[in-house]
């Protein structure tokens, strides 16, 4: 059995607690991660204040290998991750000299000149010791600070900065699924069969997610684990339990 | 100034941290519960791990005044969200009467009759102490366990449940809200005078989002608070700066 380094999402904003935005970077970064074999474990959503930010990351950065945080790193107010990362470390928050120069050379190329003033300027303050994560679309960069991973909320910019960091991640096995789909069973007919398969594939997790369609409704039943020869063998078990109840079952790749 | 009572919301479920499912109940109690001056302050998407939940359910009931879970209450092993608050409470998970007459019913009453099996039953099983949340779309109900609320993960079996739940809890004042839209805007040429703003209206969180269009880029200026002649005041201020800047500023209701 594999014992894989974890992950912790912090999603950092007002606007996601408040639902004027609905986040979409935890599914992504699920996804991702899961196949990277560094498994999300935990996904905490908290306010712009300093306290619960620099509270949050100390407690999450010794729980789990890897913490990925979204949002609260622009030029306003309002975003205030890279400082209260700097204090969560106990560093100092000062100007970052690559940062720095990629972003006022950013404004100095603008036609007219942009202003690179106090608030932009912030973009390029950061922790001491952090390593620059590369922004390819809008050039302020995130940052790593150990195993602390600051990126933008604005879900096209974190993926193209996950896509930089990732391959500098040591990542795991990657957890592997097989899903059956039996159409018009209810979950309640067939707990006890799969639970008996969970009990023969104990390293595996077997779910059992109902689905709701105009073309009917039914059960998806998913054995997601690191060992391909036993996610298969779940999925086989699975499939022929649905089978024997007199279902048409239709096994398939991840969903 | 007024304190009004605070929410978290507890996602279980693998399937949301794997990236199987997306959630959608987040976005819906987080406007719902702003709509009644109950704002959330923290959401936790957790595993179906039973330390995991039980830890977590001890913590935040403690910290919030009201905390809503979703997802892990159907027949199948993997829903132990209702045994787990049993266990975080200390008290026995034991068959509630009123749910299982009501479950049992509604299995004798299909044709052909359906199986009020084991795995059934556990819907009906919940920790002695609790109140019913009825459930008018799939019958087996969610609880409230003291300031606990728990109910369905499928998205409309939650609404459903909550619109039941919700005329009982005692609200706060309503969260107001003004959106100031400034096409052609970049965030950091207004940080500072957005921020000024901030410090003339500190009972109100004012936000900058930016927006990426195919008919343009801009920012969303936001000004929240539950005193709505400030948040009033604090869209005025805002809408006068961005005009002031040259740009014609758009106001509106919360987007």
């Amino acid at each position: 059995m594999t014992k894989n380094p974890t992950a912790c999402l912090l999603i950092i904003g007002n606007e996601v607690l408040s639902g004027r935005t609905r986040d979409a970077n935890l599914q992504f970064l699920a996804t991702r991660l899961g196949e990277m074999g560094i498994p999300l474990r935990e996904v905490r959503v908290i306010p712009d204040v300093e306290a619960t930010i620099v509270g949050t990351v100390n407690e999450v950065r010794a729980k789990f290998d890897h913490v990925f945080t979204t949002g609260g790193i622009g030029p306003t107010h309002d975003d205030i991750t890279s400082e209260c990362i700097a204090k969560a470390f106990g560093v100092p928050w000062e100007p970052q000299p690559v940062a720095w120069e990629r972003l006022a050379g950013h404004y100095a190329r603008q036609t007219p000149p942009g202003d690179f003033n106090a608030a932009r300027q912030r973009m390029a303050t950061m922790p001491r010791g952090c390593v620059l994560i590369d922004n390819g679309i809008s050039i302020a960069p995130g940052f790593s600070m150990e195993n602390v991973h600051v990126m933008a909320g604005v879900p096209r910019i974190m993926q193209a900065m996950f896509e930089i960091l990732a391959p500098t991640l040591k990542g795991g096995v990657p957890v592997k699924s097989r899903t059956v789909w039996a159409a018009g069973l209810q979950e309640g007919a067939i707990a006890a069969g799969l639970e008996a398969i969970q009990q023969r594939f104990p390293q595996l997790d077997i779910g059992s997610y109902p689905f709701y369609r105009s073309t009917g409704n039914g059960v998806a039943l998913v054995a997601k684990g690191t060992e391909e020869a036993e996610v298969v063998a779940a999925g086989e078990a699975i499939t022929a339990f649905i089978a024997g109840m007199g279902h048409t079952p239709i096994q398939g790749e991840p969903d």
